[in-house]
């Protein structure tokens, strides 16, 4: 048996990372952290898909070049989104000509392409590798909801899912300002019977809290060795309802908690529900506001645990529950 | 730059493998290498989405039990299929508790998790890990074109999407009558223009080619230093593309190069047009009737790259063209 945390011995570096976001996250508390952003959501092109393709192309260029390197210095890619058949993503790097191995983690895309990203620079499938994970709100809105035409009203629990692609550039490096991935737990998948796809955050709680439980338990550690424990994208309510589990299971984790989709809003001055949601809200949350409290060594040892609903609009159809899933990586920055 | 094939030190098992299929293939020319079938290709459900994800539940049993092991004894599913958000994939697995990482690749995905799968077991990620694809014919069609009840007629170039889910167990093991994984290689996208969905052999050559004749290049081998080259699944019209690409490139591979989307049907007697294709086509060639000849020892040293068409019903609609990608992996048996 060997669920344990995987432990990286060489370090892994995120030498840069990028987001590029909507005009509705730019608007919201986190405005400064994000490297550019569409005044329309649609990256000049005209069909809300296209929009996501070009959004993780500009991701991916930033990314890069802010890491000092080019294309061809790049040996791998991981990345998914919500798109049916990740085809956001797909078209997003099908020019870049970098081996390409696409996942599907739903909202814990993110937290899991990092995870793969590190694992592939640690055992040298690549010496420069990218994590990349995106999410539009116009794409998934006509995808799994009804096209936003309509003007569907939303229910308060339901998450708003942001436009947004995040990138991070890994590689080995011995200079000691750049953050590194620590340990990798990948998930094991959780369903607690939701039949509710506008309560997402109910249905991926129980995921997180048993992938934290799980960590904190086989590494011997406790809460409070954490400057921050963020989750994405549980929302308000899923938040709130992770904490409460976490607390039963005798984790206080109030102090250094934070979840990217209660972040990336102001629930008082923009209408988004519950918080963010998508492959993107971690994405960019990460990429721009955590990367740079890392760097600044605001923070120094922390978790992300990118949490899923593995759902489909064919199984909500059928009645199905939302089986949900929560991957953890661990990210610490030099003294 | 490193995108050399990745070589695996440690001998990565294929400890078992397990194929579950549907009516049609049930009939075909591989019919006696597959473990289980459905003569309704329903599974006992009362959805296509739900005998799916049964199909890949009955073939996870399958491997895990035919390795001698429990699903306490798996650290880790690499795991995929074509239904949106990879669902059958996610509903098949969410009962067994197995930590799990999903993929998407199109039809290259079996391939794909086979390497990961393989890469987890090398670096200590996972003691046994077990890489898994699917498809249904009925789902697919559902999905991407036109309900079964439409009976709408099929282009001479199309593809029949394999009814199956294959499944193997990989692990160390010290003994020499399992075929191992030696080497890893992931693919490029690529596109040249093809915007036909019902050509997507077409599509998807180009790509094959791409990857084996970078192996080639690579590695220092030649064709001949393998008895066997499968592809999966270009079908009819694709494998021959594929030939004349490499024979362009210098590469004559008529001798020992065969599609899993040629082999599991028989074209002159079943309706198949251009042949299988579907993430379930190379998972089930290659765990049932591969999988025989390498432990019976009629091949010992052969390529499967598995390659994969990344687009969506929507990408179609908004007429673009067709990427695709190839991701090879090198089997070996023990003298």
């Amino acid at each position: 048996m060997n669920r344990t945390p995987f432990c990286f011995q060489s370090r892994p570096k995120i030498l840069s990372s990028s987001s590029v976001v909507g005009a509705l996250e730019k608007k919201g508390p986190l405005s400064s952290y994000f490297d550019l952003f569409s005044p329309d959501s649609k990256f000049e092109m005209d069909s809300w898909e296209k929009a996501e393709a070009e959004m993780v192309r500009r991701s991916a260029e930033v990314a890069i070049k802010k890491a000092g390197l080019q294309n061809e210095n790049m040996d791998l890619v991981f990345a998914g989104d919500l798109s049916n058949q990740c085809a956001a993503t797909a078209f997003g790097w099908k020019k870049e000509k970098i081996p390409y191995i696409g996942l599907y983690g739903a909202c814990s895309t993110f937290a899991l392409s990092l995870g793969m990203a590190a694992l592939s620079v640690e055992c040298k499938l690549a010496k420069n590798a990218i994590a990349c994970a995106s999410s539009h709100y116009s794409t998934a809105e006509r995808q799994y909801r009804f096209p936003l035409e309509y003007g569907c009203q939303r229910t308060p629990t339901s998450q708003t899912t942001v436009t947004g692609a995040g990138c991070a550039v890994l590689g080995e490096s011995t200079a000691r300002d750049f953050p590194f991935v620590s340990e990798f737990l990948p998930g094991i998948m959780s369903d607690f019977g939701i039949k509710d796809a506008n309560n997402m955050g109910a249905a991926m709680a129980p995921a997180c809290a048993d992938t934290l439980v799980r960590y904190l338990s086989e590494s011997g550690k406790t809460a409070n060795d954490f400057d921050g424990i963020f989750t994405g994208d549980l929302g308000f309510e899923g938040h709130q309802i992770f904490l409460e589990l976490c607390q039963k299971g005798g984790h206080d984790l109030r102090k250094m908690s934070e979840d990217c989709g209660k972040l990336i809003y102001d629930r008082e001055s923009q209408e988004v529900n519950s918080g963010g949601s998508g492959c993107g809200c971690s994405a960019t949350v990460f990429s721009g506001y955590i990367m740079d409290l890392l760097k600044t060594k605001k923070l120094r040892n922390i978790l992300l645990i990118g949490t899923g609903a593995l759902l489909s609009a064919t199984t909500v159809l059928q009645k199905e529950t939302i089986p949900a899933i929560a991957h953890l990586v661990r990210i610490e920055m030099e003294d």
